[in-house]
């Protein structure tokens, strides 16, 4: 059981290490990935309450470089068969199609991997009208994944 | 009170806009740095896993990378006055001493901000005798604030 659990967890998740997947427990990778989103959702809050106030570029700047970092940190290691169930910090809101929808839900990781690098790029200009533009699409992004695979 | 509350925060954290500050609620804060901490403990784990295990130069350096951004997040605008109590994903660690600390808590934060760069650096040339130095070192940042300011 634990032998099969690992094979289907390689055969999953090609990008990364055997080693660190076969010690991370499904309630670490579900704690970790809404670790991951909640510290996403105060870096996008930052840079959305310097567009609607006063503009600090380099908070700005930080906030996106912190966004395509955590884009650029391999989160679907996280994702782990099975972790459509349990708890991390709270029961998981993800929903099981995930696990039958790979190429969709890799489609969606990588847009909003290529939204937040590009956001990270423009913020670092500091052009507020670009920043606002880019920072729309990152958000949306976001949203579309969550309509397809996140519980409400 | 309400006002009060606000010009305290403001005293305390003289480098976040007052805009971020003015909206934050308790449990927001305490649920964004608990979410930070968890996404530096994946991190800091896919690194020692590569140490202990196959040495992949590229994820070592996208979670040093990934640990610096957080570092360089301004995490300090999460610590308003009063959030040693309270919940966020769960109640928090928060010591009340963190707050009649100031001077020293902002020593151990600027010391793991100048270990994270550095391991950023580190992690870029791929040499692993001098990115394990420098994990450990990092290591001991977060484990020197953990003993002063987190409850067990
Ligand atoms: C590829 C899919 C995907 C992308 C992209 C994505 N999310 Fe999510 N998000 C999820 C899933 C799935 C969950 C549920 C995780 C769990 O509970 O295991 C989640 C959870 C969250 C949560 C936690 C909510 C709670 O339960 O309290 C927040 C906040 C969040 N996401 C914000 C964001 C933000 C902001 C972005 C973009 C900057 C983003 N997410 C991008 C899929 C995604
Ligand atoms: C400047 C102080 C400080 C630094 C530096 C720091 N931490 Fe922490 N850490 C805290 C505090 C305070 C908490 C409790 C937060 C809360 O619950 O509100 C915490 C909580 C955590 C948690 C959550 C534990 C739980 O309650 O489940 C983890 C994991 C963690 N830290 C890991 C790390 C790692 C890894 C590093 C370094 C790479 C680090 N921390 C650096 C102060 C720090």
């Amino acid at each position: 059981m634990k032998l099969l659990s690992r094979i289907a967890c390689v055969a999953v998740c090609l990008s990364c290490t055997a080693v660190a997947h076969a010690q991370m427990k499904h309630e670490d990778a579900i704690k970790f990935r809404q670790s991951a989103y909640g510290f996403l959702a105060w870096n996008m809050g930052k840079i959305k309450a310097n567009l609607d106030g006063n503009f600090n570029k380099e908070q700005v700047a930080n906030a996106a470089h912190a966004i395509a970092a955590v884009a650029n940190s391999g989160m679907g290691a996280l994702y782990l068969p099975g972790t459509d169930k349990g708890a991390g910090w709270k029961e998981t809101r993800l929903k099981s199609e995930f696990f039958a929808q790979q190429e969709e839900a890799g489609k969606l990781a990588r847009a909003f991997g290529a939204a937040a690098n590009e956001l990270d790029k423009v913020a670092a200009t500091g052009d507020v009208a670009a920043i606002k533009a880019q920072f729309g699409k990152t958000g949306e992004t976001c949203k579309s994944c969550h309509d397809k695979f996140r519980k409400d």
